[in-house]
């Protein structure tokens, strides 16, 4: 199977996902600078959910990059991921709108933990079909940062009851840690 | 005609479609478990209908995998059977918010039908292009999958009206008889 | 320059045109026969638009696909009649929602008017990229039917404040005429 | 890494971009003259922006039409032009819906200046990764239209505490800019 079209799939999904987000920004009926302030903390989930679909679209991208193979069961597995991506929206609306709220900020961590599984098993159904000598296994190797990310955003949810910035501040710090270049994939293409 | 368009098309409009079917789960003002007990109808008429899209898309992609020609008239079944699916939206909104009553049950199982019949009229639009000895053909051979559909649809609506829970279990049944992997295209085309 | 990417945004802009317009079938809150029915004009109207649109993007299909060339001009016609496109959800809207007023089936037509100017317009930039004894410009010969189609929503705009449903007629019958398969294209490129 | 899924995502964001701005034209309840008078700001602001995103993405097109690498910067420096990208929605309709008013006027400003700044900064990364012979490189030259579109945004911001007006003239004039046709990518590619 060709794996073009899921591809495309993804990007439309991840596309249209980034921009309903954004219709969440309402644009007010005053127009003075108190009129922007309620929109804040529904700007900065939205920068924080942004950054996130843009990490997932870009490792997406590179993990498919270093794929050959696509089965059926690839294709669920994607869909799966895209399952859980599409409830960002919706997390992130309800964190923003109400101020980073407890319960709200525990489901974005929520979400964002079933999206990394989901993620994970997308790569492990690849790996599956590709084999473990092939340039995607090589290339992600242990794995540590999806691993880390797993136990992070599970140990946030907990967290967003006790302080709920404290889960602010791990869900920040996983974006961080992915914005940083991952030249795994990248290398593993180079020498092959 | 080159197929790469209508594949194009059709991830758009079924991606969008995903997409926008989260726009009914609308951030609640309030913040604490209670707010979220009334979108539990919501999100399980989503799941459904994600997982209904899920199959489409995963089916069409296969279906036009084995095909090697379009014609006029394989494009006008493909906009036919994205007319119906482009119901799905509305017929899930007003299941979901309306605790999946008779009538919008009932509504939900007509658009089902309708993409069914769209769906199989679209199957035979391509073989007849292709012939009866194409890799499609040969594939789909008696399609007892897509009749029984078809047949069950049609009997869920009226059992809509009888037990409203019937027909729920008819729909999820026979998504689960879809999910099932359906190896008959990527057999008929390694046999190639 | 290639006009893949022309392809695709063009498939991606009229597939969300598509979509877009079916939000305008909002779900009722009552769940009998009755609450369906002020649904009724907007589902119409909806019925008519996704008709326009997918001859739209079927003609486009077949135009590009004959085509060869794509210069900074061919782009630009190519957003103007976007951009005329991406009123009709709009047109629509008021329409259905008005149960076919006076007013708004003439803007309707107008924007159907402006449309067809511009894939006029689109198709002369392509053949003068072309050139005379292209492929393109041969399928398309004396153009009856795109100049007909010019005439008739002009002339059906005025008659939408006379006796409204005259416009109606003749914006379903031109969508007919266009429904019947245009088999210039792919017989000229039969030929070549 | 190949440029075609860093082009077909790019397109769908703008593609949907542009359809989501339409959103903001509510069709309404009234079906007289007088009830499209309070659309017109909304419009002007609709057709305004959607010439802005039709430049971006002709732009977009042409500047990767010339591109042959993509690096994960790459990836990060397009990512970051769509973010701003994303923000123009909300401030074409803050603007249009308080027709024209000061600070509205000036966000909108603020957001073009941003996404030329991203622009200025994809445009850069692209040819870092390309070198400074590249086909890229030597078509953009000393790239004055797009410092004097910095600057021009920058001077519009605070012009529309002075004279709202004002700075809808340099948004107007910096758009018919980029709307006379830009020869030098193909005329580099011409060269090749």
């Amino acid at each position: 199977m060709s794996k073009s079209r899921m591809e495309a799939f993804s990007d439309g999904v991840i596309a249209i996902l980034i921009t309903i987000m954004v219709l969440e920004l309402k644009a007010p009926h005053a127009t003075d600078w108190s009129a922007l302030a309620p929109l804040a903390p529904v700007f900065v989930a939205y920068v924080l959910s942004f950054v996130y679909l843009g990490i997932y679209w870009n490792n997406h991208h590179h993990m498919l990059h270093a794929a050959r193979k696509v089965t059926g069961r690839v294709l669920w597995a994607n869909l799966h991921l895209l399952f859980w991506l599409s409830l960002l929206p919706f997390a992130t609306a309800w964190m923003g709108e109400n101020h980073f709220a407890a319960l709200p900020t525990a489901l974005y961590g929520a979400v964002l933990l079933c999206a990394a599984i989901a993620y994970w098993l997308l790569q492990n159904s690849i790996i599956a079909a590709e084999g473990p000598e092939s340039t995607l296994a090589r290339a992600v190797g242990t794995d540590w940062k999806g691993k880390a990310s797993i136990l992070l955003y599970a140990a946030a949810i907990p967290l967003a009851f006790v302080r709920e910035w404290l889960a602010d501040v791990v869900y920040t710090g996983v974006a961080l840690l992915w914005l940083v270049p991952d030249r795994r994939i990248e290398k593993a293409l180079a020498e092959r």
